[in-house]
């Protein structure tokens, strides 16, 4: 892509409603728009990444056996008022059509989901299960804030997984942990596997994926051992010997939630009576657990861990393009030259961005791809005669390397 | 994919509410499921098809400069209320937030997208530029109907271009022509463009993309010439003879419309003072276009085109598999070779759906491979020996093969 099409132009000035690292950046960069609070759009350059984070959510996914399908936004409300939700959950929207009929917008998806699980699971022989989606959620915050991280419209991945058994359902609850610390690790992020409360549906703990960061919201209780609880479950405080390793001291950690894993139990089989005939023959509710990872606020929670002064800095696999291809001076050889390795490259099948604005300063444009943040930044100038001065954003070194060598 | 693990089952019977032939081939196949009038949800093979025709209309989009973003589906209420469309537009949802801000849920989106614009396109340098969106719509229709062609929530592709010149617009115009028609081959339909009412934005004609079959909602008078007029704006009647040739007859054909173009002038501009500074310094009003492809009604398009009494013959790059490998008869060496040729054939890149339910009878696979419609369907059987029975789904004649030769 060359810059100079790109619709969405930098900003050199903050947005006075900019509360947050990731805010700031994306809409100065141009990855995003805040339409109202919590509400975003996503440009070319944020959408490439958000793609980019939803194909490896679903290679993860496919690969413990999830199937991926798209439910509506649009749910009736009777589903809801089965399930106790259409008055217990506060941030549900709610709709009214012409014709009187009542609907939510969905914030998760257990009451369209078991229903239909209910349709096509009969017999043991049906179960286990695992059904996931890509889909926008709707949370009706009286405060949305901090950018991508709490919003009223939202990516989310959510899986659902169907079980005979409670050691079935343990089981592929391991193996999901593993699936989402894959995810985050492609990401460039080190989640911490936190106990969490389980809510009003399980007496277990749930677990939530923490990053640490310091504008997160979240405070957990950690130790290097591995253990990890959510404050508001915590029963050891900051300096207290961690109850699991017994020799480390527990730290405090400020930090932000991109994924939870729940056991729901048989609540919502109840509700809907999603029951399956077993190998004896006899008839027993369906244990469902449910697995969510925010993908817009993956997006957020990676810029607010991977920036500095100037701008992002995207990790490999999530970065809009691989190579930002810097054209400076104004100068028709090195506009020959550029247009020559962009030819090159983007023929290789590498994703490169081509800065080729020639009205643009020098000042404006390194500053922009030290903004936009893209891993590996190449600069063709006057100076560099027929070679290639190769730097990666998160490094100061810079090497001088010719096209072949590239 | 094995058949066994697919989540979805298919059903020989139609649902009471069956009112169209998409409708009741993809819920009794298991693509889709309907939640309630108008509001579907995307099973596995539905969701395959759906993300085949996506990727269709990207490359496409992609090839005419569109570059995909991602819009809200929240709308806030000021936006519509600028446009006259609050009012105006009879199908549009309205939802109150707890903190009782209005918003809309986007049917069409130049309410978000022009104010926008204005936020990146300053100058005549700046244009054209084209942008589009894969995103669900939702539509307040008091009758929703016909399965997938009319719904209350839908998927759609939208793109709209801005321009400087009226000469500009047209010409993007007209390669949208070619790009539309070139998605349409590709998913397996003909589509005839046909002049439309510009609506209350334009006198000039708009253009529907109109897809001839006998379950269409629409009616078009046609001329082999390549002359179409919708019923709503035609001056001609069946038997006429047509005005733009002379030659032949004019034919009236009932047809599904799968997308439409659309001149929208500077109706939009004006309302969110869309202006750019033209070369000689004075400030105009951007012209713009809209471009718009109903993704979910293009599947129920294409299977009211292609289907018979058994069911949907998927064309080759929108089929949710290539291959149906069916195995027949509960005897090991059937099932021993199956997996052979099913894992050689997926090493190779090719997608495979293999029934491998051994519980099944013959009568149930073969039904079921028919219902469902994967363009090549390969038999295994006790009878095949070492060999592959390969049938095409639209043709009779039935070929004898060596795995090799596959």
């Amino acid at each position: 892509m060359k810059q100079s099409q790109l619709f969405s132009k930098t900003s050199k000035t903050s947005e006075a409603d900019a509360t947050s690292v990731n805010h700031d950046f994306l809409v100065r960069a141009g990855f995003v728009d805040q339409l109202m609070a919590g509400v975003y759009s996503y440009l070319p350059l944020g959408w490439r990444v958000l793609h980019k984070i939803s194909d490896i959510v679903r290679e993860e996914m496919d690969a413990i056996a999830g199937q991926e399908i798209f439910l509506p936004a649009l749910h009736p409300k009777e589903n809801w008022v089965k399930t106790g939700r259409w008055e217990s959950m506060d941030v549900l929207f709610k709709i009214k059509s012409q014709s009187d009929s009542e609907y939510s917008l969905g914030p998760t998806h257990e009451e369209v989901i078991v229903p239909l699980a209910k349709k096509h699971i009969n017999s043991y022989r049906d179960l286990p299960k695992a059904w996931y989606q890509i889909q926008t959620k709707f949370r009706d915050e009286l405060r949305a804030k901090a950018g991508l991280l709490r919003g009223r419209e939202f990516l989310m991945k959510d899986l659902y997984s169907f079980h005979a058994t409670r050691e079935d359902l343990q089981a592929y609850y391991e193996k999901s942990k593993q699936a989402y610390t894959n995810v985050f690790t492609r990401c460039g992020l080190d989640a911490i596997i936190t106990e969490a409360s389980g809510g009003s549906f399980t007496k277990e703990f749930s677990h939530e994926f923490q990053v640490a960061t310091e504008n997160g919201e979240d405070l957990i209780f950690t130790c290097a051992c591995g253990f990890s609880q959510n404050k508001e479950i915590a029963k050891v405080g900051e300096g207290d010997r961690c109850p699991r390793c017994g020799k480390e001291k527990i730290k405090a950690v400020k930090s932000i939630e991109v994924g939870n894993i729940f056991d729901l139990g048989t609540k919502f089989s109840k509700d809907f009576d999603l029951k399956f005939t077993d190998e004896d023959g006899t008839s027993k509710e369906v244990i469902i657990g449910c697995y969510g990872i925010g993908i817009s606020r993956l997006m957020g929670a990676i810029v607010e861990v991977h920036n500095d002064e100037a701008g992002m800095i995207w990790p490999e696999e999530v970065a809009p393009y691989e190579y930002h291809l810097v054209s400076l001076g104004d100068n028709d050889a090195v506009y020959k030259q550029s247009e020559e390795v962009y030819e090159q490259l983007t023929k290789s099948g590498k994703e490169v961005l081509w800065d080729d604005r020639r009205e643009a300063s020098n000042g404006e444009k390194l500053g922009d791809a030290d903004l936009i943040g893209i891993p590996t930044r190449l600069v063709i100038s006057p100076k560099t005669g027929d070679k290639i001065e190769v730097k990666k954003r998160a490094e100061k070194e810079i090497k001088i390397v010719s096209i072949k060598e590239l």
